[in-house]
């Protein structure tokens, strides 16, 4: 039994990803949320590079667009169904919506680590459709309520700020600490701004691009530098956050840390790269990687809410949703951060 | 002011690596213990394999040996004068040492992690001078008392057993583990009956040697395996610890590790080796190492003592300290787990 | 559907407590399992303290029993059914059960914390009927299976052993700790074991009763003191866990803790108890308590499998179901560490 | 050796402790610093409530004022003098004192608890005089370097800020993160005001006195209670921090704990309180107490230098060392958050 506002429609418009490159409008059924799920109207939905990854080349490692897909995992919108076993008085709120459904049954789930869940189902991964459509359904605990003063495009983007959080609670930072981030796109600006909100002395951010440079520099970082002009290797840093996916940062973001000090991959890139394990070992620096996040979204509502980071800063584009494929594409452009398709 | 029991010579014995390759019997003077420190008759010293590296190779990476050096860190005996700031009741009294004297000033310090202190004098490496030779002085603090029941060889072992309690630690082994290691010889040997006694349930080792899988599996492993024939990459295992320092056990052993679980490094080898990140990245796998160890003593007399561990069964040939160089060729033979020069 | 053996009867004969004092024999329907339950025919059944407390009290704190219920949660048995999301390859496995069902929805169970969860339903715990039955239903992740080595009684023990690898956890037992336990009753016994198990160099158990003290001996305690003449305050260990719920026992324990160790308080008492807070603050003590358990079978496992705890030597009775009474009255004896109920 | 300014007297004022209640100046000798130590010229000393306590008390606890003593152990300054071991480039350095000496070779010092040491000697205590005097000397990695931008006042509230980041430290406090305080004197504000800089989403503090929970709310909390008047117990907050020392306020704040959160007792009051163990239990909430710090003033320098907290702020009345004793009184008028001595 669902209970419902009163003026859902049967059908709604989806932008799919019919091929590498190829977007196309359809028409499709208004998903049925499940008992333990809640449907909601999409608001916002932020444009990410693993988005534009698979528009352009079709796969992303192991996953592959075998089937018309829909993109978009950075979501808010607005409760307007809910499945029987969640409380009828959701109906009507304003959610961020955190975009997976883990098996709640593995070892994994079980202790905490549900985004390491092996059978996880993700928005926007072949093959589960994502959000640049006019619904979608998601597990209620996963519909985040988001404060009034928080805009639909900030609670979409409570999904990349989410990356951000994470890679720094896996590094460790605290009050006073000093921080290397290596790339300034999208992840690498949103981890300085949560670097500095949980209470970093100094962010030091590196690019070749000036414009990226100076972009981090508007966004908390404090000092900016050129890797091909400057050195980071004796900044000798709390921790090192990787959002490059680049060996060469990698490996001199590594000889960058202190000891005793974190090195956190968020940044995708090959499979292997060469490390300085013997750094790792005489510093016993503790290096390790992330993969989406857990139990993230109550501090992302408090860092958007008390504007300890700035999201809405850092939408640099709109598009409606016919335009989804224009969104896609506009990340060509180095100085867009963040395209936001509004429906 | 020094306390120190009636029979102590002015003179002793020292085994002094001359040059790589050279071992020279020298009449040095007994050192004089500062005021924190303790004086020790040598009993028992392990040979270890950096001991081996300096006396073929003259050098262990930066650390090159540029004047005479005494080896030997591995080390047994008994106090026999004490400084002014050490109580007279410490003479006589049956000690391992830990062989290093951090600054016990610096940050490093300060939190606890005094092995990473980058002003610390550590035994037989260069300039510091090791144990082989008839009296060494050490900071009170750093001679550990040892069990009547254990004896001056295990007690001279605490050294190489502590470097299996630190990475059985890094490893976050815990009752029920599944572990993985790489390599058999002495550290990989003494890894594997720490695991144990961790209370791993299974311990997983390679080795390319068949001799050295059966000594393994006579010391605590339950399963050895031959990398060149079987591949442990679908193991899931908890930790993986690496005490083999080659690059392909390295990259199998870190594709071997669970979802959330640890790998650590220990063996030395190349400086630069490719890990294969994304693995690291999409299970959030903890990759640190290990450099020597900080506050295991108290375990190590613990696991000593009770039998968790069995450190002389690990000593395969002894000899006085005239025949050093021997000892130190001994490890030629891969069936010489640990030679010991007794003194 | 349900996948199920052959020969399952619709009904089945249930130990029911009707009010205090009064046990009575009923027949009813074997229960049905959900999808992704099993069902499990049982084969032992521990009598647990608790039990007993509801047996003779009708009450703990503010569970009441208000209506007939079935008690026994440390159970073992066999899986005879399994529902649709079950693999059918488990019928038949030898399991032992951990007897809960949280809600897999909050935010205590999606952050590993399950045991905490606000809407767990627990086996015995009214108004969710136990194991004193011939069948019970429980959630596939929860019939953890058993190995062939290991008695049905033994891994009916799995969840008092859980209870001690919990409790051994929180208070940070590592090889060569010094462990001060409170209370020789079965759960203090348990916890010795499992301390010995995670390696403790010292387990010094106190209680009132010699025959009790002689009992923890027997099974790991390697000192035991009588409270009434021998202070433990000196003893300055490295954790104490408290099984006795007495307020004496908990203000000396956390007095015999040295600066920086843990005291984890299992047994339950007075609802508040007057605690030795000066101490706590200036030797930074960490407290805390537990409640159930959570992740511990696969450690339990291994426990029960390698030897490492003994569960069969502490059985001391066992009963058929019709006694069911009978074993719950047993526990008068201070003699009986664990009687079992066999069906 | 020690190597100086030139204009270094003999002789020195000191604010004296005769006995409680008594206050004189003394002419006394300027200490000499040893070889791993610095000579300060005192510019800023707060006044702490435990020097009041000694002023009135003439004891805290088991410490007993028994010889003329100097207090004052918040203090800031400019080094004036190093001894023998100490780079003579620190000369005319400004600083802030840890102002404590570890002995540096107990095994809590080596494991990084510092504070922790049974042989420390610590400003104020006796009998280790403080800072109401001219000159102190401190070991020089607890001299540690202000930035220009921060004021003589402020560094010398290093002190009390790091009573208020190793709270929230031992508290988890991170980014979103709801807390409770008791006590809004200058321990609770401050405590206050780092729980926001640490991120946390809501600061909700209880104090009896309007004037004090109007203070609170200027100084960052976002609730303030009256505990007399409304109940704390429902809140199910992440932390609970005790700046108090009273009774009723530690067992309300408890209660007011969610599942697996933390409280800690900053505040000292009775030796023994009637505590909530089956709520600690039930919750598996994580009890501790603070003593001290270790390792805080780096994150101090931070936390004071870039307006994350008001230290200047803090400061009610100045005094000049001639009238220690009126600054002492001064406390009286709880108006008075925190006065100073400037010398």
């Amino acid at each position: 039994m669902i209970t419902a506002e009163t003026n859902i429609p049967n059908r709604m418009r989806a932008a799919v990803l019919m091929e590498k490159g190829v977007v196309r409008m359809e028409d499709r059924p208004v998903p049925t949320p499940a008992a333990d799920e809640v449907l909601v109207k999409v608001a916002s939905v932020g444009v990410c590079g693993s988005d534009v990854h698979y528009y352009r080349e079709g796969r992303i490692g192991d996953f592959v667009v075998e089937q018309p897909l829909v993109l978009g995992h950075e979501v808010s919108g607005r409760i307007v169904a809910v499945g029987a076993d969640v409380s009828p008085s959701r109906l009507g709120q304003r959610v961020s919506i955190e975009p997976q459904r883990p098996c709640r049954r593995c070892a994994q789930c079980l202790s905490g680590r549900y985004n390491l869940c092996p059978k996880m189902e993700f928005y926007a991964t072949p093959p589960i459709d994502g959000a640049f459509q006019d619904y979608v359904a998601i597990q209620d605990m996963f519909a985040h309520a988001v404060p009034d003063t928080v805009s639909n495009d900030a609670a979409a983007l409570f999904e990349p700020l989410s990356v951000g959080i994470w890679s720094c609670r896996k590094a460790a930072i605290a009050p006073g600490a000093r921080v290397l981030i290596a790339g300034a796109g999208p992840i690498g600006v949103m981890t300085a701004q949560c670097a500095r909100a949980f209470g970093a002395a100094e962010v030091i951010i590196t690019d070749l691009m000036p414009a990226r440079r100076d972009t981090a520099l508007r966004f908390g970082a404090t000092l900016a530098i050129d890797p091909s002009r400057d050195s980071v290797e004796t900044l000798g840093v709390d921790a090192f956050i990787d959002c490059s996916g680049a060996a060469p940062a990698v490996r001199s973001g590594i000889r960058a840390v202190r000891g005793g000090g974190h090195a956190v991959l968020v940044g995708m890139g090959a499979d292997e790269i060469p490390l300085p394990v013997t750094v790792i070992q005489v510093r016993e620096i503790t290096l390790t990687g992330t993969f989406r996040y857990a139990d993230t979204w109550p501090a992302a509502v408090h860092l958007a809410a008390s504007g300890a980071v700035d999201l809405d800063g850092m939408i640099t584009s709109t598009f409606d949703l016919e335009h989804t494929k224009e969104a896609l594409e506009a990340t060509h452009d180095p100085a867009q951060l963040k395209p936001v398709v509004r429906l």
